[in-house]
């Protein structure tokens, strides 16, 4: 459990500091859904006028919550996210369903808004029964302790083997106006998310057309949450979501109604700096890691392929133990590109460990030294590159290496 | 290495005893390939007339000698083998094919015998130049020390990381002549074959039509070798040969001459049942692992979506770990059922952890005891059963857990 595991050697010195957001308030309580001694229900309040967009895990056993969240996207109104972390509420089979209707009730009762405006997610065990009684008991006091400033209190609320928050921020100016995209995610393990993320959750003054912002939210989860892997086993309960208050608009920022507004582009690529950061922060507190490791593919038939083959080897047991071994066993990247399926020339094939070729044109490179790249190997981030030599198809995917504590967390999460 | 490690707690307790079989003798030689002090080169002779069908790994980065091994299975002509250990002389570009051929080239005139009638097979790191003048130095010697009965030497020379040989025996009667079916293989990781296996090789004095014999071990492959993973990896190097003597014919067995001869039916049983136990010594050799576990999907779509369910629920590394630790935590086979892709009913999913359901109509099935199904976690052969309430498809996959001692047997297999 995450009270006994030892910190990231990547969790950052100090968190970042991020601002009250017109419109947004967080509040946290101890529900007892699972964890004991700990926050483990969190309640984010928006204005009215929110809009929420997001996606969701492609799994075919995903959770009661997922379900929910997705009819919601259709209209996209947002009033409330609940929150809790213990349990996923994933493969609860009714029971999981009213423990849904009875979170979102209460909080539409003590919020006076309708049941549709409410999202919830959850994460921890899958296939324990989960009582909805427990936060539905809570809302009442917990709707009325939110504050605007209380992001890490939110984020740590929600956090299960993760040994620290993850919080993101960016700042940019729409039609001359500043406005604030503040965001946090939690997730460790069983993250190789498929169109979503492990639980992310974004929030924005800013005023935008919902259809656009699940537009641009489709599209960045492609690059950032889809493109990590810890240990490529999807989560049953993978969301990502981003609200927009549209309260930037009192200080006069315009609202961005279609992808072609001028105002778009520099939303978007804000919007992709924060969910991106946070991504990045999931693999860097990997189940276990000691390595952060940046896969990038060139000369795939085309991205797809790249992308694939950049998975099969971020994904692959035997190459990711040699990583935490320190060992530069290029073969084994050789071994994840021939058995990934896709197209590749093996007499083209070339490999870099960070600066240093070390295979090319179908064998070891002629200058390569095993001493310098093993020593290489020694630092914490680790870049793999390898070209494959068929066609112009790139990707880049971030992982992280295998190690005894990996199979540690993971032998006794339940106990 | 080899030489640190533990045994499996899978490991025969006494090896079985092969009989000679007419026409195959078999030498094994220290080479110093790259392994000092133990045997790393082993040569199987096999008498004129004698053929060979065998399949090889689908990696698109395959080794030299699989791209030999692959074009004289168009003849079947076959008169040795040759296998060596330390390294998998794949990913070694225009040196990795000098040195098959010089491995060959030396043979054949060593025996008096075509290149093409030589099988050549290499296990261990990919990417290293390997030498070929060290096997064929060897050669004149070893080809002098040949013995019908040297089936364990021969089993011990080609294994790398393997804690036991492995070898597997049937006699089947044809046409109410005995013939004797005989095999050993090796592997231990980078084990998820793809069309074929690591290495394994089978001998008969069986008289089979080469074109039967090739059809036969496609499809049995694919039952056997093809449903066994250790690690998800894909080895650049697998090969399954099986070689037929016919020297069954001088007691008047019958020759098989195609797939609805009646003695057809008898010999594919009993080479099926040599082939299938030598997959499952791999898998019951896999490395570090305490639990060997079988899984069988029934009820999804069709054979094949049941084979990528199944294999989804194997390569689980969140499940793996949680079978190292004995916990019975089937939320994780939920949620590879989920990422596997293939349709599933999540409200129709049944889920046995041996005899226990634990799962049933989407949730935790009613009469679920906890510490009932921990109990049985603690044994050595576990069996994971799910229904995934579709159609008539199934599948049985066998794989083992992921251990503390996986990562470490690979996080220094180089140095």
């Amino acid at each position: 459990m995450a009270t006994t595991m030892k910190p990231s050697p990547f969790a950052p010195k100090s968190l970042p500091k991020l601002p009250v957001i017109d419109g947004v308030q967080f509040g946290t309580a101890e529900a007892n859904v699972r964890y004991k001694g700990r926050t483990d229900l969190m309640l984010a309040l928006m204005v009215p006028g929110t809009v929420a967009a997001g996606v969701t895990t492609t799994s075919k056993t995903c959770s009661a919550p997922v379900l929910w969240c997705r009819e919601q996207f259709k209209h996209g109104r947002a009033r409330a996210l609940v929150v809790n972390s213990g349990n996923a509420n994933a493969f609860t089979g009714k029971k999981g369903v009213e423990a849904v209707d009875v979170t979102v009730a209460q909080t539409a009762k003590t919020l006076g808004c309708e049941a549709g405006e409410i999202y919830v997610a959850s994460t921890g065990v899958i296939g324990e029964p989960m009582e909805g009684s427990r936060i539905a008991d809570a809302m009442p006091a917990l709707a009325k302790s939110v504050k605007g400033e209380a992001w890490e209190a939110a984020a740590r609320a929600i956090m299960t083997t993760d040994t620290y928050p993850k919080l993101a921020l960016a700042k940019v100016e729409i039609g001359g106006v500043e406005v604030t995209i503040g965001g946090f995610c939690k997730g460790a393990g069983m993250i190789a998310p498929d169109m979503a993320t492990t639980l992310g959750f974004v929030f924005t003054d800013a005023a935008i057309a919902q259809p656009v912002l699940q537009r641009l939210v489709s599209a960045i989860a492609g690059r950032t949450f889809n493109c990590i892997t810890v240990d490529s086993d999807t989560s049953t309960s993978d969301t990502l979501i981003v609200f927009a208050t549209g309260t930037s608009t009192k200080r006069k920022a315009p609202e961005i109604r279609d992808m072609s507004d001028p105002n778009c582009g520099a939303f978007a690529g804000a919007l992709e700096g924060v969910i991106k950061d946070l991504a990045l922060q999931v693999v860097k507190d990997g189940e276990g890691l000691t390595k952060f490791v940046t896969v990038q593919v060139y000369g795939a038939e085309n991205d797809r392929a790249a992308h694939r083959i950049a998975m099969s080897i971020a994904n692959s047991p035997i190459l990711k133990t040699a990583i935490a071994g320190e060992d530069p066993n290029w073969g084994r990247v050789v071994m994840a590109v021939g058995k990934s399926g896709e197209a590749a020339d093996r007499d083209k094939l070339a490999i870099w460990f960070g600066p240093h070729l070390v295979a090319v044109d179908g064998e070891r490179a002629p200058g390569y030294v095993e001493k310098t790249v093993a020593g290489y190997m020694k630092a914490g981030e680790i870049v793999i590159r390898c070209d494959v030599g068929i066609g112009g198809g790139v990707a880049t995917v971030w992982t992280c290496d295998l190690t005894h504590d990996y199979v540690s967390i993971n032998a006794d999460y339940r106990s």
